[in-house]
């Protein structure tokens, strides 16, 4: 398998990126390929001092990089030799079978849907994110590929985010909730009302009913189903409570306790550590026609190297395959 | 003035209702009066013990009370004589000046919708709620009185909860941001874009633009605008996130320093009444003719309490007639 890596996209490229890359090597089967595309002298400077590296590591150049708060649409016309464009252009032709960025997600995630096909049967693509819980990882999608989502492609979501989740976690039967403002089934929004008929009617998924925010970290459900302008919002503000929130707290209570303040600090890390987005690996464009995986800008080597095996893993599940394959024996939707 | 109480609502009715009324008596006016509504025997049997109540609180008989889980409309026709029903019919009617509630939210926010009428000039009334966080406090509006939002019911919420924001924390010109999925103006869904527009072209609002979830800890706006649906998603995030994460977190910290547990505890309650939701009593309905405040359900007699002294400062502040005053100067709207 060839795995594409945008080396200039994120907050710590390319570091993060080629360390990520080698890092991965030591897992990867013999014939596994990783192609880091980007600046080929500045990716160079940093491969140096690593042994080896020619076995497993491609460098294919692209000259241009979209910067994290470019228009992502202006960005890709303007720079057709961009690493994100040169990246997902490969994955279309072929040359990768996979696509990694922790870039200018709007950026990769309009390539990936402009120039990789829909898979058949698939009405809009869609990203999940799988969040880590205290009650276990819960997959959220759409977290923003379609801010203005018809019932149909909410439930779709529900059928792809499954299938993604059984692969990622060994999950046979994902319990799916539908998040409205109430467990009642009148209330909620009218995208809402259809879409909860559309996945009633489907023995296939376990549904649980309309789930309320508060049902991420509850238990209630393992894959959680929202239109992408609010999945959007609800990533976000979780972001900001854990940067504005929690920190704060772990601040105030290092200040307190001055003497445990080092402890304190080591036991933060490590509850950080265990609701860290880089432990999943990024989140994937589903429902197109190659595998995308949208990478978290502050990702680590350790986020690129998951995200690495995790698309090892998708393909090995034919992920995509069975997407295809489970649409088909549904309703055609409008 | 003359405020009502729903005394059968909230989890700990009628304690916490009754604890809280008497609570308030202490900075009430001479000629205020608190209005206890709900089962006369219960409510007498909660004041007995305490004396001289009578000079501040009256009991209003309502022989029906409606559960937390109750279906709000159903339960407003099948229920007459409820407390919730009884109180707000009392403020239309002039009986009392107020109305507060810790019951079934949507009851009560249906009964204030259908039973009272708009101010001149409101398309749709909001909840709008005061949620502290690091850097101050900050309104969300609305949080779930109406989840199919046209423009000019956002554009009016701006106007509405600043007004609320300026009278509740003497904020004299409060920075209004609109909840989006990034900060570009060509960001976000049809909704979000329109209403933008409406903003911009107030120059009476401090607009700062679209923001994100991430904001609503960041400091960037006082007062962040949203429809309902998106609103009470957030809300109850929140309140997951703090049941759900702080809590487990602050449990494995007292797990691994044992010997400070009971420090840890105390330092854990002090943070968390910091972000207390009790702090300030409870979330109005907006541009309803009349003060009801909605509190939530797991209130205490200091929510109840501070709810009083809300209505208090808001009736003082003459919140509605500015808000009928601001809404005359602007365009009308459609």
């Amino acid at each position: 398998m060839r795995i594409g890596i945008d080396a200039m996209g994120g907050d710590r490229a390319p570091k993060a990126e080629v360390q990520g890359a080698l890092d991965a090597c030591a897992s990867l089967a013999e014939d596994d390929k990783i192609v880091l595309v980007g600046d080929k002298e500045v990716i160079l400077q940093h491969l140096a001092g690593n042994d080896g590296w020619e076995e497993h590591i491609e460098i294919y150049h692209a000259s241009q990089a979209i910067g994290m708060n470019e228009s992502p649409v202006e960005a890709l016309r303007s720079k057709p030799d961009s690493s994100i464009a040169v990246l997902v252009k490969l994955h279309k032709e072929g040359m990768v079978d996979a696509c990694i960025s922790a870039g200018n997600t709007g950026a990769f995630a309009a390539a990936g849907q402009m120039m990789l096909r829909r898979l058949e049967g698939v009405h809009r693509p869609g990203i999940a994110i799988v969040t880590p819980t205290p009650r276990g990882p819960v997959a959220l999608c759409d977290v923003g590929a379609n801010v203005s989502c018809r019932p149909f492609h909410l439930y779709q979501y529900g059928l792809m985010a499954s299938i993604y989740l059984s692969a990622m976690c060994d999950m046979p039967d994902p319990r799916v909730g539908l998040l409205s403002i109430g467990t009642e089934e009148a209330k909620g929004n009218e995208l809402v009302k259809q879409t909860r008929e559309l996945f009633q009617d489907d023995s296939r998924i376990s549904f649980v009913g309309n789930v309320e925010g508060r049902d991420l970290f509850s238990g209630r459900c393992d894959v959680m189903i929202c239109e992408g302008f609010v999945g959007n919002v609800v990533l976000k503000l979780m972001e900001g409570l854990v940067e504005g929130l929690m920190k704060s707290m772990f601040k105030e209570l290092a200040h307190a306790l001055p003497d445990q303040a080092s402890m304190m600090q080591k036991i933060g890390s490590s509850t950080f550590a265990k609701y860290d987005f880089n432990e999943y690996g990024g989140a994937p464009l589903l429902g197109v026609n190659g595998l995308c995986i949208i990478c978290h800008g502050a990702s680590s080597n350790r986020g690129i190297m998951n995200a690495v095996n995790v698309v090892r893993e998708l393909s090995k599940r034919h992920m995509n395959e069975r997407i295809v394959e489970v649409l088909s024996q549904g309703p055609e939707g409008n």
